[in-house]
């Protein structure tokens, strides 16, 4: 028998396969490309062809054993060098591979931190819409996810709820921008506000909150928004990097974790964060791809693409008469739904072969999230299933 | 400040740091030839020449989406029907691709296993000298470790305390053979024993106990010997596999789980373990390497390199008079230490540049662990070394 903590999860994961299932059945009467499925988040963007240069040159030059084999659980020193290096000229920090851990995508870092960080009960923040795995990760180590609602206008935190809900058990906050699922890029202003926030409540509570900046989307922006890089606007932050999305590497699992300098504790976070990638059972990023990212830190997949995508869908969705933000970035719009009920919106877009995701799943109900990494051609041939679905609801 | 679970371990980890800071001093003094580290289990052969070429044809014949894509959190399922097909062949079994769940690594797999299996409490039983990590391992999902002993003259599990040990809390049995630290092999009727033993414990008890067999030196084998494969000898069965010593390839990270096809409650736990998978944040195997290994099944590494290093070095120590069982797999050996504190024993092993590593790391003082993924040539000119070791203890 599975374990209790795995017995939810699976009921939950078995309708997620029905979705799934769902869009097979649909694909196999109405033909693959007359199905629009925006529930995937699946980099649709081809990885940039020097990834494939890299693999090569680093086959060709490097002794097997050197590019297979293990290395410290941090990651190989020269690599993070190297992203330390790069990091510094681009953002004007200060940083070394001392203060970076190679992971197994953001997903191995967010868990590497957490082992490192919660104590049972300990609480994470988290501002809702957010990513639904985030509920997951807090619960393998006994935390507590807490909650708090951004302005439903801007999808900015709401601040004032924020400082309500931190108290001496608040151990953790995490943000995720560009946002999965809003495309919300955070102002300067707002990280700034949020740095504020937390340094007084450190020092009011007497306790170490840590900020963790997860940051998969952080290349995929749009119309020249600027992303804040956390570490600059406050002391206990961390920042969590993956390529999955900047070099379309996905199923590679390769990212990192940076942390500041002059964050508390820093050699025992450091030191725990390398055992903690060892005994979760992560090892080591995987070694190949640490030394082809390091080869590519320039390079990223054309967003110009996923740039089309999105200002196609969004004009058409805005003229008739659907409420959504203009992501400055990732490859998701969350768009009002005409019901309150987000799921019936949701089978309800199924007999016009749209699949999309209840906002539900972000903890932000009334809202569905449509992931555009498609076509350009699909979504276009897309739109008329869109203007079908929101006329069911038109007042008559 | 880090949590109270890691405290400890960063602690430890400080004093691994410590003998590995000392492997380079030694080195920095005496010059790296001159130092004889037996303490890394990294594989020294280099990966057969056929991953390269898979690597390549991989890259030139795939859409890169298909390479370094998302897929199901258990792998790609041609990858996975390759795999069931080599192994029904091999081991006269039926299995397909519904029984294999990729995963990065042995020790990526063994804790999604534990996350399905465990609940607080619950109790994994080890053979002694066992694997250090399964403690950790148990203990990321609060279970209790229960450490039964083996026979100290021929390390096969003492099969009547094993009875004495199993209750209604027992969980989890593990076994490792080609065993890691001591190169025994369990024969079929040992392994037939204890699929009897824990059938009759179900019963008597009313319990599913599962047996999980870590086999990442399954390749790893001497003098033609066999190793059972455990599907056939018990119901409750998993099968841990992972290629970083069959390939050379442990940075890649890329193992299996194999589930025996009628266990208890198989549908349920394949699908926690898909969706452990993703929630630890493993979220698949690295892609292109399930790719690369799909193509190389038949491949391994020259095993006869292992079988002369532990040739030269086993029957060196035989014959000055050093206790140990001849390995027939993994490559390490296991040697009685002939003072009863083991940690002495590693420490005065440092002045004749030795790096060994106590058996009490692996629960079994009195006894050292010398990996021997040397060169032929270091293990010759370290033979010295260990006379002059032994001579320290020699009654006058």
């Amino acid at each position: 028998m599975i374990s209790n903590k795995m017995k939810d999860l699976v009921d939950n994961s078995s309708i997620i396969r029905v979705m799934f299932e769902e869009g097979k059945r649909l694909s196999d009467i109405y033909g693959e490309e007359n199905v629009f499925d925006y529930s995937l988040g699946n980099p649709s963007i081809e990885p940039p062809e020097n990834i494939r240069v890299a693999i090569n040159q680093i086959l060709n030059e490097s002794a097997p054993n050197l590019v297979h084999g293990y290395m410290n659980n941090s990651g190989y020193e020269d690599v993070r060098s190297k992203i330390a290096e790069f990091l510094n000229k681009k953002h004007n920090i200060n940083i070394s591979y001392s203060n970076i851990v190679m992971t197994c995508g953001a997903a191995g870092g967010l868990n590497i931190l957490l082992k490192t960080l919660l104590n049972q009960e300990d609480e994470v923040i988290v501002f809702s819409p957010f990513f639904g795995e985030y509920r997951n990760y807090v619960n393998n180590f006994d935390g507590k996810l807490v909650v708090v609602p951004t302005d439903i206008n801007t999808f900015e935190p709401d601040m004032q709820v924020l400082k309500d809900k931190i108290n001496s058990k608040t151990k953790v906050i995490f943000i995720n921008s560009p946002n999965n699922p809003t495309g919300v890029v955070y102002s300067e202003k707002v990280i700034q506000n949020l740095g504020k926030i937390l340094c007084d409540k450190e020092d009011e509570l007497g306790i170490n909150i840590y900020l963790i900046s997860d940051e998969p989307y952080r290349e995929i922006i749009y119309d020249n928004v600027k992303v804040p890089y956390i570490l600059k606007y406050y002391k206990n932050s961390f920042i969590v990097y993956s390529y999955s999305k900047s070099l379309s590497l996905p199923g590679e699992r390769i990212g990192y974790i940076v942390s500041n300098t002059n964050m508390d504790y820093f050699k025992d976070i450091m030191t725990s964060l390398n055992v903690a990638n060892r005994i979760l059972g992560f090892v080591n990023a995987p070694s190949l791809f640490q030394r082809v990212i390091a080869n590519c830190l320039e390079s990223k997949v054309d967003v110009s693409i996923y740039q089309r995508n999105r200002d196609v869908l969004y004009n058409h969705l805005i003229k008739i008469g659907c409420f959504c933000i203009k992501p400055q970035g990732a490859f998701y719009l969350f768009i009002r739904t005409p019901i309150s009920d987000d799921k019936k919106f949701c089978i309800d877009a199924k007999q016009f072969n749209l699949l999309l995701v209840p906002g539900s799943a972000f903890g932000c109900p009334g809202h569905v999230r449509l992931s555009y990494c498609l076509s350009y051609e699909k979504i276009r041939n897309s739109l008329p299933a869109f203007d079908k679905l929101f006329k069911l609801y038109e007042v008559k």
